[in-house]
Order: structure tokens, then sequence, then C-alpha cells
């Protein structure tokens, strides 16, 4: 039987900047990745967050950021592998401390922003960041772009891994994101994706914008929390996937 | 038999900016009090420090501070107990996968500066930074003023705690420090200050301003690690304690 | 002829952390007090809002505060008056900068949260603050709450100064503001809050909890600026002191 | 006659971490570039680093560098021309407040590490740091890499500027320095740096690694402070210039 994970970055407010998207996407989805406060969340929205997630029994995540909380973390820097085990160390620890102060145990960790997408391309860094995440808790899982170094990095080092898929975004030929400067990277219509993630989920494939379809392996999807229409877009994908006999789970967890 | 711990805050580099303490102290004391990252410290720094502590074979605690690096955590802040909590399990969390990466345990957590001193007499405050501790990792020890709000706290939680004592510092007729406002704060002949140390590790008593001489509990004893003259008055009180045949080793290890 | 001036706290957006206020309330007010960036604001921000406030014909202060994001400068910190001076001096030249940037001038300075609370009280830090502002600008205005410490620096430095009182809050029978901590701090009813501040401004009294009434210097108006109650009671105001004849204009300006 | 600015980067202290180089390297140089809090600096250190400069009358800069303290402001982050402008102005502002609450005038801009680097090269920030100079303060001067797009912004826009040039550091055939990541980028020897020196302050020409010379316009050249070896260095550089009849003072100033 076919399942996948739905997986969404909550946590995200700081101090009395609040942002309003938990509460509405935690009960459509499977597993939350958490702000560590180097681009985004603070200790009490750490703590608060996590609460939220266990009372829906999603499974928790750290979800480290480049420390450029102005840029919330999207913002590229150059940063020595060094610097990124070390941030990654860092904040997958303190998140994890929440965690354990409720009786929790963490799931995984997903970098965040320009880390995850530096980290998509660059090996040195997904190598540094697998290297983190294996000495701290070697039993937890990586989630990376499907097909990127992220992936690659993990499963050298014997780290077990989830690769993520987008339900927005159009793929190139080479079964990688197109990026978002060119034309053409957003999907645009909820059809399509919708579409999109169904043949990767049950087929295992993906249409790309050359006209070809390659093989993509689609482990979890990225879910979007803010506003309404995400909202109602993530009760799209859900209904959908359900209807189609596909399981909603958290990998190693009992859903 | 006797014994006794002897602290010091260490890791206080942030990034090109380096303390020069931590290579010279290390082999003379039992426990370091680790930089988290708010008052002091960077990820790096914070790896590069317990990496140094475990070649030392010296205890290893969390050394949680005010979110004040400008004021190097020595401003008391108004913060709520929950804020108290919070920085406390962010911190410990933080630490501890450093600790945790190099196949290390940690032994306990002192808080800092302007938290230290806050604690030590608000049961509020002192009652969250041990309920941090206790709920995150309830094996840790509580590193706090002897005699003050925060070994109360931990003694009301089930939390093992480590009374503090100071060399350099003065005790008045109720046996806690004489303000550092106040004339006659601090001790300024190492005779005298030695003569304190071992009065109050050997009989359990302490001499105060007022002419008395009152009952203390002394664990541990804080060391500074900065500048030739700390240096050596470390060894000075290291070496009366071994010819008084009083065992030097953080409490719950085997030195 | 009566007037007085409405003023309002601007430019409190960080990052992606937006706040909804400034568009609606700008039409309404008669002076922005623009945060620097310590306890909110980015110089991004801080751009777009004294643009935003020049198209309003508002006069521009700068709104220094603790350097405290995570907490909005609400926490109240043991700062020295150097310090007070010093991050006075360096936020109110940034926000500077971007009014001369644009072909403006500043008008005043207002200091805020526990900056502004801590000054009201503490004449060193008062007289601290009203010194950097002489010294980088002494042609500026300080904006401090009616009868604090805050004036008298002012008054001693040679310094001009803006009496501010406040709608929604009550006061003792020494015409200092109820402590929030109180009950009966705040006003509940509009009508009660309209006729305070009509009788502040007309008459120069405000009613006390102790029943009394007493002198007050009205000069200002504290205004807030966040969701759509704050902008209705902010046109009630407004639409009462127009049709009293009471000239709507910030201090040494043409309105 | 002939005559040269000799600069410094100076008050890159941070709160209790502190820089010693300022006050050996004042009397050696004729303009200083002053930490504005981003890279490095607090609001006290400007304070008195201005008052120190302002005593040996050496001309004052703004020393503007990206909003990363971890790094010092030398890993490179990807930020658009829009936010280089807008820390540019936000930083000169702070800085030119000290320097006014001294009854002093700033003289220049230098941006500092990556920002400096990133700029020498991409007209799109170097013009908007440019048009942030140029807009805040108009007679200000843009400090920046010999030949580089910096200095060609500053021409396009009506902007004054001072080529700097490097004592320490090989150029290549195109005039450009060679890249600190390739062999031979730093020159070993004295007695070739103080010839290096000479040679584009007397003639306007460098020697090249391609075994050519180039021309060059040494308006000013940097150095560094920290350190007895890097005052030697000073030293030697000023009195080479002082012998071969070089005036030492910061364009547009008496010396």
């Amino acid at each position: 039987m076919k399942h996948v994970d739905m997986n969404c970055d909550l946590g995200e407010s700081y101090g009395i900047y609040q942002m309003e998207s938990d509460e509405g996407i935690l009960p459509l989805i499977t597993s939350a990745n958490i702000a560590c406060g180097f681009h985004a969340g603070d200790p009490g929205t750490m703590r608060r967050t996590v609460e939220l997630a266990m009372e829906h029994h999603v499974a928790i995540g750290a979800h480290p950021g480049l420390p450029d909380l102005q840029g919330f973390g999207r913002r590229r820097m150059e940063i020595t592998p060094r610097e990124a085990y070390d941030m990654v160390v860092y904040q997958m620890g303190a998140l994890d401390a929440f965690v354990r102060a409720q009786g929790g145990k963490m799931h995984h960790v997903k970098p965040h922003g320009a880390l995850y997408n530096m980290a998509a391309v660059d090996a040195s860094l997904a190598e540094a960041i697998a290297e983190a995440i294996y000495q701290v808790q070697p039993e937890l899982y990586l989630y990376g772009l499907a097909g990127s170094a992220m992936i690659d990095a993990a499963d050298r080092m014997g780290l077990r891994s989830v690769s993520e898929v987008f339900a927005d975004r159009t793929y190139g030929a080479d079964g990688m994101l197109t990026p978002r400067s060119q034309v053409g990277a957003l999907i645009q219509h909820t059809e399509q994706s919708l579409a999109q993630v169904l043949r990767m989920v049950k087929e295992g494939l993906v249409d790309t914008t050359a006209g070809t379809s390659v093989p993509i392996k689609a482990e979890t999807i990225c879910i979007h929390g803010d506003g309404e229409h995400a909202l109602t877009f993530a009760r799209q994908i859900r209904a959908m996937l359900e209807t189609e006999g596909i399981t909603l789970s958290a990998i190693g967890t009992n859903g």
C-alpha cells in the first residue's frame, strides 16, 4: 500500500510578531518542521509549537536555518561546511530540548530556505548537515529535496532520508526544480498541481518542462500553511490522496 | 574523605572575538560551564570548547544567560519565569547536542550573570530554571549560589543541586554574598581567600563581615580563568586543597 | 486658539514580519514615532515608513528603544545612563539619515516602551536621553510623559519638550499614570476616554482615581494604530477636537 | 606636491570583547573607518572611537558592513541593491550622530569586508551604495578599491571617491587584486610591500603578477592596526613616504 507524508514549516513567529498559520494547518499534515531561532522562532514560540504539534500527533522535526532573522534565512550566505555543521547541531539540540521536556521524541531535521537550497546542490554542505544529524541523533530522518545532494549525503552517511517533492513547482528534464527566477517555475492551476502530486506519489514519475517524464521519489510533500488559499489546497491534496487509497503518515510512525 | 569541585566559565568567545582563558585553566578545574550563545559563545565556539573540556576530562555544564550579547548577560532584564524556563531549555539543549555529537554526557547547568543573580533571590525564577532542567534532563545537577533560592527550588523539585561558594567575595551575617556595590565586597588578600576556601570546605563555615561565622555548604568553588593572576590563584587553591587531603572532583563523577 | 498633537508609533515591522497599522492611521495623526531597529524596525522598514510619513505631511520622530527585539523593548533592562545616551544617539542618527535622504527634517524623539517608562521616573536616565538629543540635534523636541522626569530633564538642558497624555489610561492623585499592574489602570469606556482627552486639552486638568482633579500639560496625545477599533477611536478623538475648534498639528509645524 | 592618505579600520570592539588596536595606530594614520554595529562595533564603542579619532585629528568615516556579527561581515550574503542602500544609510547615519554630538564632521564612507568586495565587482550594489551616500551627505567621499565598480559608480553619481590600494597584496594583469584564495595573493616581504607602495603613490603604477606594470590610482593606503607587526609596518610606510617628500593627509583636509 502506498503512503506519503505531508510536511509544513511551523513556529515561524518571533516575539510579538505572530504568524497565524500553525493552528489551521496542523490537522491536515503529518509532520511539522519547527523553526529554531536563527531565521525565525524564539524559545517561547518553539515550546508552544512543539506542544501544538504533539496535541495533533504530528511528527516533529527541527527546521534549522541561516543566522539571518532579518532576511528570514532566505538570503544565501557564504558559509563553510563546518559552520553549517555547527548551526545544525546547535538548532536541532535547542528544539530537541523542548520536545524532550514535553515527553516527545524528535523525528527529523529539514534545513530551511537558503540553507536547504545551497545544500541541495553543494555536496560539502550536504555532507556537513548529514554528519551533524548523524552525530547528534542517528535515528533521525533528513528531509531533503528529492534527487538532491542532501539525499546523496545521507545515503553515504548511513543516515535515513525522506525525499521531498513540491506540488506547486515545475521540474526540469533533470528532475530538479525549475529555478524560481525562471518563467514557468510555478504551477498556476490547482488541477495541474494535484495531478502532479498524484503522479509523483502513485507512479514515481514527474512530467518535466521539457515534455518528458522522469522518475522522482516522492516521500513527503511540502505544504504551505499560511492563508486560506493554502489551507484549501492542503485539504484538496489530502482528500485526493485519501480517495486514491494512499495512507498519510510520517515515515516510520503509525500516522 | 572530603571532596570539592572547582568550576570555571568557559567558551565565552564569539566569532572573531577570542577569549584566551580556556586552555590555561582547563588542567586546573574539575567542571566547566560553557556559554550557550545568548550572552556569549557561538556554535563553533561551543563545539571547540566541548572538545577541549572532554580532552581534559572535565565535567561539562550548560551556562545559559540572558539574551544580551552586548551586555554579556550582566544587565538585569525584567523577564517572566516562563521566559526564564524557555531560555534555559533552549540553551541547555543547544549545548547538549554538541556534547552528544562528541559522545559525551552533560553533567550540570549553571545560570550565568544576571540570570544567576536574579534567580538566587527570586523563587519564581529559580523554580522556572529548576523545572526547565528537570523536564529536559532530570539527572543533571543545578549549580547555584549556596543558600540561595536556586538551591531551594532544586530541592523542592527533586533536582540535584551543587552549592557554589566564592573565594574572593565576603559574606554577610545572613550567609549571603556582600553586594558588589558595597565597600568590602571583595577579598583583597590571597591568604585570606585561601583561608576562607579552606574553612568553607573543611568546616562548612564562613566568617562574615559582621564578625560572626555561619554555616555554608561548599560543594563547588567558582574559579576565574582569565589572566595570569587568575591561573596562579587557581593553582594555589588547588595545591592547598590537595595538601589538606581534599579530593578534587565534580560531584557524581570519578574526578 | 488651542492646538494639540496626535502621535502614533509606526514602522514596527521587521523583515517578513509585517505590522498592518501604518497606512490606516497616518491620515489621522500629526506626528509619527518611527522604530529604529533595536526593539522593532529594520533599515528597509524605516525607509518605507519615512516615505509614508512624508507623503502624509506628518512630523517625523525617532522612536529609540532597548536592544531587545524579542521582547519588543518592553522588558526593563538595567542600563547605565551612558548606555541610554549611546543607544539614543545611535538610533536617532540612523533614522535621521533616512529622513535626510528623502529631503525631510526630523522633528522629535520619543523613547519607546521600557526605556520611556524607566526614564519617566529616573532622573539620570532622563538626563542622558535629553543630553543625547541636545548634542546631536538641539532643535528637536523630546516627547515625554507629562509631568515626568523626562520633561524636567529637557527643561534643565534647554531642550524643547512636548508633554504626552494618554486617552485610555487613568491618572492617580499625583498626576501620574496608574500602573498597568493595578486594577483600574485602563479606561474601558470610549465616552470617558473622550471626555478625559477634552478636559486635558481644553482645561489642562485631569480627573484622578482619588476623586480629585489635577493640572496636566497635554501637548500631544498618544494614539494607537493597530486594528479597526484603534482607528475608529482615533477618528472619534479627531472629530471631537475639530468640533471643539482645537487645531491639530505637531508643535512647531504648520500642521 | 604628492600626497596620500593612510586609512585604518577602527572601533571593532563589541561589548566586553575589546580589540586592542585603536590607540596604537591612531597617531600613524590620517583617516579612520569606524565600524557601525552590524559586523562589529556597538554604540558605546562608536562614541569612544569617534572621540579618540577626533583627539588625533584623523578624518572620520563610517565603515558599514553586512548584518553578520558572528561572521564579522566577511561572509558574502545575497543581498539586493535596495538592501545594500538601506544598510549603508542606516549605519552612516548612526555613526554621523556620534560625530555630530562631539562637534565633528564625518568625512567619508568605506564599506567593510564582504560588502566592499561584492560592491567592487557588482555595479548594482556599487551604485546603491554610492546613491545612499549621495542622498544622505553628498559632500562625503566614498573610499573604494582602485579601479573597481565602486569608483565607477561614484563617478557616475557625481560623488567624490578616493581610490584605495593595498601594500601587502599582489595585483594581476588587469590591475585588480589577486584573490586571497590564490597562491601569491599576499606579499611576504616588507621591502617589496614598501616598494609597491612607493611606486603606486609616486608613479601611479603597480607591478603585476604577470610581470607587467599597469596604471593604478593610489589615493589612500589601507593600513592594519592590530598587533606590533602591523604598527611597525605602518611606521615604516610613513617614514618612507615622509622621506620621499610625500604629504600624508586625508583628501580634502589640511592633514
